[in-house]
């Protein structure tokens, strides 16, 4: 916190009362001294090795100001544990750094609280630190996950190679039109698709069951932020390799299709939307027996979408083989 | 990163170029895959715990858009760094979030990024895992500093005993000075007096090796960026004991006098002022012998100003022992 000179005190005292507004989040976890010390401790497991991930979420870019508060709070850890899980991870605690304008009250805050002890409860997490600054701008919540992993055990983004195949869990492209419904696209479509389908962009769901599972499985792995094809170029490149994905595979929700149908058009909006947050992974084939086995047994299907070949770059391919030019894979750096 | 739906495309394409050009920074860390995977990797060292801290810096409130990205840089790094340093620990690595305007340009966030560079030479650093979001509001960078400590060394907030003494490294007051010369307070003051107050707010000073060195000897400790009479007010609260401190004892440096002189007004408005990023810290007395040597050693001046007694709170004390009321004291919630 900042000196009483850029401060005003009366923010000080609301810092202070976060503070103790956040310490029962940290559930008595010895490191975190109830959020009463400047840092906080972590005693790893032995044979492991500390996984950590920053990340923000921004009022008015990730989410907006009338957004239920906890939904912005669970979206903001959320966030940053779907890269975790994409590594074969497991998430144990995190900090928060939350930089507040004068807008929110308490009861906007006692909400965010709970909307992190909910989801603490489902992934099994406490907080272990944070800081409350002012700021004059969007309310922004700087998330830092530290998960554990078995040395040598971490998936990387470089491991594909030429022979593996590709692999993504769940449904793509939900939240990218969850987000235009939910900012006032006035699409025809039923209740239950809408809610299915907002619901996909404000709480995404880290797949840290099935990231735990993919150890030693698959070869390359990250979450799907950017948009699939996006995020695939990024194994690509660090791996040396191409990546070919069949237009046709891409994974749909009944709710998305509801909207978008199932044409390759659907599909290729859906590959670039981004905000996913599924795993995108490659293994070497063949998997299937095992990859079907790890599906069942965490409920999340897991579609193969394409294969690894030499070469660079990632081609998006009809069921003829054909290369199909993709709007939205022009802005990626590959 | 978010999604191509909330962030335009050409700023993907920015913040892979960030990325690039914070690439370097991580200098070849096993676990910081050159920034080009999802997460950072670490493996503490045997017998230690790992120690974690995270801050924001904000555009407005912490620095101005005006002052030199590299200043800015290794202040929101220094801010982290000064916690890990009061409590012993031994900084490594850290992550940076970064929300950004669309103001800052290449050559900025190249300064901003030549500021990280000289710090991690300074502190033996690197830079492990970072991201980059679009931001409508203020430039805001997160830093999570990453440390060390054997286990059972990290000096607490809570560990003060009744009979201890009360010291302070370095002197205090100096940035809170040097924040109101730096935001165009027109007191008349020689050129290097200014120089040297400003510097004081802009670039603080961890005492890492002073931290180091208390391991052992401190009873509590915190860094002074509240405020000193607050910061000890917080160990008091912690240890459940009362701090006196006497006014005439509150270290002034030459520069700050040749403005504020030395009375006991100009020593209240020291130690209420705040962002000194000195170590205040309590020590069984007599702990001079040691203390001596590791202010001599770490090149750091440590005085003593008060001491620990039973009951609570924090007393701010006259040359008579009678209390002084303080107007910057009322604003903690103790």
């Amino acid at each position: 916190m900042t000196s009483g000179e850029t401060e005003p005190r009366a923010r000080l005292d609301e810092f202070a009362l976060i503070a103790k507004l956040f310490a029962p989040l940290t559930q008595n976890m010895p490191g975190a001294f109830a959020l009463t010390d400047d840092v906080a401790v972590l005693a790893p497991p032995a044979g492991h090795k500390v996984v950590l991930k920053t990340d923000s979420l921004i009022e008015g870019v990730h989410f907006l100001r009338s957004d239920p508060p906890a939904l912005v709070a669970r979206k903001g850890l959320r966030r940053a544990l779907s890269d975790l899980a994409a590594k074969g991870a497991e998430p144990c605690v995190y900090l928060l750094a939350l930089a507040l304008p004068p807008w929110p009250d308490m009861e906007w805050l006692r909400a965010f609280a709970d909307g992190l002890g909910a989801d603490q409860a489902e992934f099994g997490l406490s907080l272990v630190g944070g800081e409350t600054n002012a700021t004059p701008g969007p309310l922004t919540l700087t998330v830092t996950a530290v998960g554990y992993v078995p040395n040598c055990a971490l998936i990387r983004r470089n491991g594909a190679r030429a022979g593996d195949r590709v692999y993504v869990t769940g449904t793509i492209g939900d939240a990218g039109c969850g987000l235009r419904l939910a900012t006032g696209n006035a699409a025809t479509v039923s209740e239950g698709a809408r809610a299915f389908l907002v619901s996909r962009y404000r709480l995404p769901i880290p797949r840290l069951s099935t990231g735990l599972a993919l150890r030693g499985i698959a070869s390359a792995a990250l979450d799907v932020s950017d948009g699939l094809l996006a995020d695939l170029g990024h194994v690509a490149d660090v791996s040396g390799v191409r990546i070919e994905i069949d237009a046709a595979e891409i994974p749909l929700s009944t709710a998305l299709r509801e909207l978008w149908g199932d044409s390759i058009e659907a599909r290729s909006r859906a590959a670039g939307a981004g905000d996913d947050y599924e795993i995108a992974f490659t293994a070497a084939a063949p998997g299937s027996p095992a990859l079907s086995e790890i599906a069942r047994r965490t409920s999340t299907a897991i579609t193969p979408i394409g294969r690894v070949v030499a070469g660079h770059g990632v081609a998006f391919l009809d069921r003829a083989g054909k290369e199909i030019l993709v709007e939205t894979k022009g802005y990626t750096h590959y």
